[in-house]
């Protein structure tokens, strides 16, 4: 039997603490696997004396994880801190600058510093894997880093975010309110206290932007991402979505566009026949379509304890068999720099619901400046709400209609353009809500 | 830049050439993907003189892939020939004896001869690589080997066979009988001429017997999978199953028992909300059920040449990068030996599709019959055929009238049985029709 890999955990929450006992419960195993045993010889997280459950062993205790990773005990630092600056970054640089492999499932870390610490990883010929930043114990990050390396991409897109898919499931089945599905998703442990980060998109957006990387061998670049929530989605949304063949869904979504690459991450209306349809709950779901293996769909996990120290074994076991790829599939060197597409040539089809006024020539003014814009309709719904008739012969409508349009494929700043001279036409009331539709099998 | 990867192809059929293609297409990149340029350095197929459409370079021509196997002028064998013996087997016995690694696309190959050649492999220091064996362009064999390395699996079950999923696909879609979706299923390429290896579910359980071994870490025992094939899969059945709320896939399942490891492939009733049901067509998928990361499920085309190639490259990538793996995620060494859960100890509910006489008594011999051998009935569902009344009062039945009973979970020893005495009491017209029914998520 080889050496043991002897390993330090920064962080010890759901995953950190899985982890600890994934190494217990398969350790017999994982030395067969792996042609070594795997050994924790360090720990740290802020509470020394908490009870997780799990037996720390002989490991050594580190109130510093910087420390921990410095320490000439192990080999590799496995960082589950989190956080984007702080601990976690220290940590990492520091286990690089002493000529530590990491592992990380920190995608907040690599989306802000990503192509600095691949960088400096690879100068000290040392590997950095992160198979749990993006979409928990799905294998994506090996899938487009290993499986697809003969391909190119063209597309990849799904469901990273398992809040905001719990709740937009929710509401569909049950017919609620996005408020009432949050509290839910809460009470669940499925959304955080402050859910902001989940529900407007940006945790999605981060793991897009290392997707975006890996597929495309491009920089990361995850401020380039174009965001938006889900917290506009109405059940009225989602009713008409339905009734067209629909559902919704947050997507992140990059694609290879004449212009360069583009990201973005919105609700989107899917066919109901297309895989990331059928993706239900917390649930997550990544489809890749490249040249020659055609369209892949993998899901399953996207968070979850267990699930997540599944992918951190994942690269932990690479490691341990002396296997090492480069950190996007390639050397950080050799990635392009990111082109983005911006927003504004995204072409497609578009939902648009509109609370109009009922009077005459409200609707003609609607559809005018939709053709003005060269915007054809594909159908187009109204439906007429309880109308009152106190005087004989004179019906008053009491609230505005719900216009639904579905446009056949145009491009953003059509849309955007027509939805602003619509509004300032004063036809409608509040704000238009415009969602985009993707024809995914 | 480091030396050149120098493979030879034994084999230029569809996946063959595919992959020419992609070295040729994607030549610069995969340099930069592997760190290093892959190389054609010689060929084998049967006809030298056949158009391929593609462009062989500076390849060496062998007529004998033995040959090109032991030829030191390339470091790589990749096996595309196909089938058990013969030519496919004496060319990768041959590379292994000469200290080539070897990619192979061959499930019959590992079928029959996997663990010696594993164990060849191992003892010349080699790998022996086989992700093109099993689903395609599916990445199950790196997702099982590598990505899953962290967790003890209970269960893999998967649509295996683009064919009979294709056919089953079509059944149901168009209410077409058998034979008419094979005829079509042929003309469109989706079977071959002969399609008794497709259909009768041999196929499917060469892919599972692979898949076992990885998933369970026991010995390949490809002749322990019990199989039933798709042809006995009626319209009346389709319809039964949709009505029932379930759909009809051909699927291979591996699980982990209290006696072992259960091994089948059989026409299988399950969920239309599960993950499974809604793999449509040509499409393979597979799902994988294991103590950290739950439920995973990948899906993706699972045949055809292009998707094949991609997989095969994968493998060619993993030797280039110089990242080994044990052939089935453990070395041959450490395997257990399989250990059968013969079929007659499988646990499940059953729909069963009888034509009973229509005469007094029938169903109470039937439903005797069942309660004798303590199996619980979840539906009955009994349609009354046409009848004529020639003699006023008197109706004669003109055929047997269909009965659909759905079993709660019970076992195949007592369903056989029941079935076989059900026969033997001359309550029923022919055979009576079994579907086993896995209520998968």
């Amino acid at each position: 039997m080889n050496a043991p890999l002897r390993i330090g955990i920064a962080g010890l929450g759901n995953v950190g603490a899985s982890l600890v006992r994934l190494i217990a419960r398969h350790g017999n195993e994982l030395a067969v696997r792996c042609g070594r045993p795997i050994e924790i010889t360090g720990v740290s997280a802020r509470s020394r004396n908490k009870d997780r459950g799990i037996d720390l062993g002989h490991a050594a205790w580190f109130d510093d994880p910087a420390a921990l990773a410095r320490d000439p005990r192990n080999d590799v630092l496995v960082e589950l801190i989190g956080g984007a600056e702080g601990a976690a970054h220290a940590a990492v640089a520091a286990a690089i600058a002493a000529g530590k492999r990491v592992v990380t499932g920190n995608k907040a870390l690599l989306a802000a510093h990503g192509m600095e610490l691949a960088r400096q990883a690879e100068a000290a010929n040392v590997s950095l894997n992160f198979e749990a930043a993006v979409a928990g114990g799905i294998p994506i990050v090996k899938t487009l880093r290993e499986a697809l390396a003969g391909n190119t991409v063209n597309r990849i897109y799904g469901i990273l975010n398992g809040t905001c898919n719990y709740i937009l499931t929710r509401m569909e089945a049950e017919h609620l309110g996005f408020d009432e599905c949050l509290s839910a998703a809460q009470r669940l442990g499925y959304a955080e206290a402050d859910p902001r980060f989940d529900i407007e998109g940006h945790d999605t957006a981060h793991k897009l932007a290392l997707l975006t990387a890996i597929a495309f061998g491009t920089e990361i670049d995850a401020g380039a991402v174009y965001v938006e929530g889900i917290s506009s989605v109405t059940s009225a949304d989602i009713e008409a979505a339905d009734e067209l063949g629909y559902r919704i869904k947050l997507l992140g979504v990059a694609s290879r566009t004449e212009s360069g690459i583009e990201q973005r991450v919105h609700p989107t209306m899917v066919p109901k026949s297309s895989a990331v349809a059928r993706i239900d709950g917390p649930t997550n779901a990544v489809a890749v379509e490249a040249d020659f293996v055609g369209q892949l769909v993998l899901s399953g996990p996207g968070a979850g304890g267990d699930a997540t120290a599944s992918s951190v074994m994942s690269d932990i076991a690479d490691i341990a068999r002396g296997n090492r790829v480069g950190t996007f599939g390639r050397p950080a060197s050799h990635l392009d720099p990111y082109r983005q597409a911006g927003i504004r040539k995204h072409e497609g089809g578009y939902y648009i619901r509109l609370a109009v006024y009922d009077r005459p020539g409200a609707f003609a003014a609607i559809a005018s400046r939709m053709a003005e814009r060269k915007i054809s309709l594909e159908s187009i719904v109204q439906r007429r709400r309880a109308a009152r008739s106190d005087a004989p012969g004179h019906l008053i409508p009491v609230e505005p209609a719900p216009v639904i349009l579905i446009t056949y494929e145009t491009t953003e700043t059509a849309i955007r353009e027509a939805l602003r001279q619509i509004k300032a036409d004063g036809q409608i009331v509040g704000e238009p809500q415009m969602i985009r539709i993707e024809p995914f099998a």
